[in-house]
């Protein structure tokens, strides 16, 4: 698994039933690494980690201020939301302010996580509509600023002004030249970088202060946009948001697609990348939930972390018929 | 990963985004190792790809004749179905005939898998009961059975007749002694053995005569019942389903949770268990469509083979932003 270490363990009664190994980095201010797991020079596609960084030039264009947007809706961009009525209602009424509608999306339809928002939805007999995505939030940010660019519509060609203002971005957060990148679930480009990259750029946010230039004035917002409004990054039970409430707003963390989930810790000035080399959610809870509390900033204690870092299985019947587990020894110093 | 070999690659554009490890035995009527991935040796879970043989008991005891079941039982018995109308309707009928209902179950409720019977559900303003519970043609062959010995109604006991009966079959079959048992997602008890066990235990089933003795018998039949019924097994657009349909009643396959998947193959007079080790569905419906075409039994240019082993990741708009494929000679011999 090209030096992927065992990080997690999911136990079923005595039968160690399934291992997910992967790679953690965290990075101080100065960008280098004050520890690691596994490669950190392993090449990851951030999928929706890379969320607060494709914000950075909605906030330092002025196109967020000029739009009138609150930090609610910074939050948003930085989301993947279940498409709650909260959600789902915030953004039809962004793009309604801008005189744009669902069909100016290009994001996708897909049908709400919230199963209450899912169920209102089939009982009324309507089909899952773009602005239920989970990345809808992201993409009023671009549409956003694409206004504000007089940019054309198809606002997520990678030759667009955004993505290419997003790329520019990326790789000054990241210090690194994106050596390609893939199309996401929603349809943006999402830029390869190392993960010692992606965690150099949380640290880039967790050091961002507000007198220092445009860029660094935008990554302190929207970590603190983030960390102010969890329930708009995620939802109601997601780690993101659960985590988030625990810490009290003193960090600010993204899950992201195929097992990649990062961490900014301000008063640590330490920034978190990890990835689980087989892509599973479960297991990058497991293993951010592990870190911070390795970073003495998650009480090990606390509901949240308990239902990630030693998270029991239930079956359908309710029973717990197993744990989740950080793997022996993985995160010690 | 304790000698888990890579085996699945998981592409999106030009980055190796996430890698599945596994371990795959392949074995004769002597119960021999003909090939092996991996380590045969790795004690496993079987999960629902036990299904088979926990149905044994069913048809060797006569209770599947004395309650008059079909073919179309046997299959259902042995099937992760997914809920929909086809299944539910046939699952309430045959504990109807039993005198039985929903609350003798023991499964726990689930919400159906399938699309339309979920949907319908919802705008009903029902519930999920536990007869669209995946495992619901499993635990009515059990009730069946629990009937015919005049036992009682906690069938999911490991003490309880039903499933000391399983573990003897499973002892039987693997020819080895379980080392222990953990509970299912269905409540079940979910009997531990090696994987070679577990390939061995398929070779049985794929070598088991019509006139051999009973459990032979029993092990023709329902060999012969999942092959027959792919629909039942599991359901439209599964890879049980699907894989089974193009194969054309020629092999009997089985997933499980947590990336188990086996097969019995009559004609070669094989069995197959294969395992991924961090228990991914996308990982392990790939290596057995693999491992299927390597036996010569799957055309590998059948577009249910290639949803699976060279299968399109499609994203909410519908463009293709990947490919699942086995890893990099992972599957030549």
């Amino acid at each position: 698994m090209a030096g992927a270490v065992p990080l997690v363990e999911v136990w079923r009664g005595e039968v160690l039933e399934s291992m997910h190994a992967g790679h953690v980095v965290i990075c101080d201010a100065s960008g280098d690494v004050v520890q690691s797991w596994g490669d950190p020079g392993k090449v990851i596609l951030p999928r929706s980690s890379a969320k607060m960084i494709q914000a950075l030039p909605l906030v330092e264009s002025g196109a967020a201020d000029a739009a009138g947007l609150t930090e609610a809706h910074l939050a948003l961009a930085c989301a993947s939301h279940q498409g709650a009525a909260v959600h789902s209602e915030m953004v039809t009424t962004w793009l309604s302010d801008l005189g744009l509608g669902d069909d100016d999306l290009r994001c996708g339809p897909e049908e709400p996580r919230d199963t209450e928002a899912r169920d209102a939805l089939i009982r009324a007999g309507g089909t899952p509509c773009q602005y239920h995505n989970n990345c809808s939030g992201k993409h009023s940010g671009f549409l956003t600023l694409t206004r504000h660019l007089g940019a054309g519509p198809d606002y997520i060609d990678p030759e667009h002004p955004v993505q290419k203002a997003v790329r520019e971005a990326t790789e000054d957060v990241t210090q690194e030249t994106s050596p390609t990148h893939a199309i996401d679930g929603c349809s943006a480009p999402n830029f390869a970088a190392t993960l010692h990259g992606y965690a150099r750029a949380m640290a880039f946010f967790a050091n961002a202060r507000d007198d220092g230039p445009v860029r660094q004035k935008a990554a302190a917002r929207l970590r603190r946009a983030m960390a102010e409004y969890p329930k708009l990054v995620a939802g109601t039970g997601r780690a993101c948001t659960e985590l988030m409430q625990a810490m009290e707003g003193r960090v600010s963390i993204k899950t992201g697609a195929e097992g990649v989930f990062v961490a900014i810790v301000p008063e640590k000035g330490l920034g978190v990348a990890l990835k689980i080399a087989d892509g599973t959610t479960r297991a990058s809870e497991c293993a951010l939930a592990s870190i911070l509390v390795g970073l003495g900033v998650l009480d090990p204690d606390h509901p949240a972390t308990l239902r990630r870092r030693n998270a029991p299985v239930f079956n359908r019947a309710g029973r717990v018929t197993g744990y989740i587990r950080p793997a022996e020894g993985a995160f010690s110093a």
